[in-house]
């Protein structure tokens, strides 16, 4: 099966090694780990269990950090359907980055990309937008140290800079960067120009060189390889960043969660029998085809579904996790009760965004960053 | 002698009959200018002496006018350097149809273009923009129907517009519109997006479809051919167009005058004795090399920068005009004598320019697009 993994396009069964390899990425090891670690004290379990797992530029950055030069966090969204839980991924572990060392963040809202990228109107993608930014608050960010762009409402400030970005690239970098062709719209050429933005915009908005910490999903790194080769030339730091794998869809470890295709995962607005019958019907079981076999063979959780989800997301406490998954194994613990015991940690987790997800609208003023 | 004519490049001497059927153009011919004439009266002594020669969709703007269908005017600057006569002809030319037919005019300063397609800093860019708008008030436009567009100041309002007509355009659009190549940096690829812009601008702030009309030098053609597809497919009318032969350089009638050859040009700060200096050094002359033979056998106008000065933009009086050329192909008229009172008029036009261009920096806000 073809692998391909870019912003655009990720298909088959993604090789973690061989992306590594080929795009030059940097592991997040145990000594990284124990340096972050004193100064989080706790580590994040998407820390502790690998799902962010590779970066660029960590160490530098902590070096700074402990030269009392703080940093500011830099992630985004491109708005053209429903939040999944395959967004919020990193959208949490960036809170905790917030919450912990206590940092700005600038969150881009990539309105222009969805509309230049997909068969959707510009009035479709403003409609997502405002429902996109109710998932983002209710996150819980801090609105005082959390600043929304919005990439064409902010353009007055987006644009002047993107320009200074996109004279350094040329039209051949784009096509070996994420395999365009000429039949690729212009917009869409100069696109990456301004999701390089926000990795400097502090920078320019203070007067002074801040270092950007960039957490995403490892899909983005071809953006921000530009970005990193391109910064240094107009004066600013190379963004580090911290990358993490994709949480797999429910029918399987393969490719990205798709918000277009809805079956295929599981929504922030779903309502609890709505997260019951997905993780039911869906959710790919590592357990064995009878529950006689099971019991004696024992299941396999890194292929199942549920378990990776408690994995990723929904099951905090690394103690609980263990045990599942020496029962799962072992046959102990049945296909059917694991997904039971999903389905209610997804609905206590879910339960608690959408309550907060209710009072976000009127939240939104204070998140857009001020021109 | 090779030709080529687009917005980057101008060679060779331009055979415009052989441009009018390559760009699918329209010719000016004796009815359609007895039709401008029954709205203004007189006709612009430019469009009588045939420099502004050619257009697009004119009789449809002026049905539409008829039906009390008001158009507004667009045209613009790209601010790399100091303006020379060759830049304020078509501006002269817009003011007399903005007063003529009283509608708006939106002038657009394309700094990104300009950063974007030359070794020029921004701050360089912003320093000749800042000059350049004060040439433009000085042609004296009626601040209260002008209206300045600055495409990173207003990109605001002009990016969320751009990627609309971005999505439609392709790099292989560009790439024969333009004789662009790979190496082109992808600002320069998205940039005639921000150029298409005003010509529907209006409609969007004012919600309705507005005739546009576009006075430009025939150059800028490729931008507008590829504006005028794309806007019906957004719901707006083609934008209409009247377009005018290039000024001839000091050196002579090739190229279009460019004010980075400063001694090419004569530039609208210049000097008397500037001025002065050069017509009678530089100005290509149409008289014979000795007085003797030049008195018997008559210079001729036709290729005399001099003589084609005063005809273009500094010689209003027609009847005057006509004594001149008959006086210089009869040879009783010295290209020095021609020179002296070229000078005259020049300095004289110059000195109006100047005068009200010391009063214009207070000005700018007035004609600054509000957003």
């Amino acid at each position: 099966m073809k692998t391909r993994v870019d912003p655009y396009e990720v298909e088959g069964k993604v090789d973690y090694d061989k992306l590594i390899a080929e795009f030059g990425l940097e592991r997040i090891n145990q000594k990284l780990l124990q340096r972050i670690q004193k100064h989080t004290k706790e580590l994040h379990p998407m820390l502790s269990r690998g799902i962010f797992f590779v970066g660029r530029d960590l160490n530098w950055l902590l070096d700074e950090y402990e030269k009392g030069n703080k940093f500011f966090l830099y992630t985004g969204l491109g708005p053209s359907g429903p939040i999944h839980i395959g967004h919020i991924l990193v959208w949490y572990f960036t809170k905790w980055l917030q919450d912990t060392f206590d940092v700005e963040l600038y969150f881009q809202f990539t309105d222009d990309e969805k509309f230049l990228y997909k068969d959707l109107s510009y009035e479709e993608v403003q409609k997502w937008l405002e429902e996109n930014m109710l998932d983002v608050i209710a996150v819980g960010f801090d609105p005082k140290k959390t600043h929304f762009i919005i990439d064409t409402k902010h353009a007055g400030i987006m644009y002047p800079e993107a320009i200074k970005v996109a004279k350094k690239i040329t039209f051949s970098m784009i096509k070996s960067s994420f395999g365009f062709n000429e039949s690729n719209n212009v917009g869409s050429i100069f696109y990456t120009s301004m999701q390089a933005v926000p990795a400097f915009l502090p920078s320019v908005l203070k007067k002074k060189k801040i270092p950007c910490l960039i957490p995403h999903a490892v899909d983005q790194d071809p953006h921000f390889r530009l970005t990193r080769d391109i910064l240094p030339k107009l004066g600013y730091y190379k963004p580090a960043s911290i990358q993490c794998s994709f949480l797999p869809p429910l029918t399987g470890s393969v490719g990205k969660m798709n918000s277009s295709e809805a079956n295929k995962g599981i929504l922030m607005t779903d309502s609890p029998s709505e997260v019951k019958n997905k993780i039911n019907k869906y959710a790919f079981s590592g357990g064995r085809s009878t529950i006689g076999e099971h019991k004696r063979l024992g299941g396999n959780p890194d292929i199942d579904v549920s378990f990776q989800y408690l994995r990723y997301l929904f099951e905090d406490d690394d103690k609980k996790l263990k045990e599942i998954r020496d029962a799962y194994k072992k046959g102990t613990l049945s296909t059917g009760e694991l997904k039971t015991y999903t389905i209610k940690k997804i609905n206590e987790f879910l339960a608690k965004h959408q309550e907060r997800r209710r009072k976000a609208k009127e939240l939104i003023p204070k998140f857009i960053l001020r021109m």
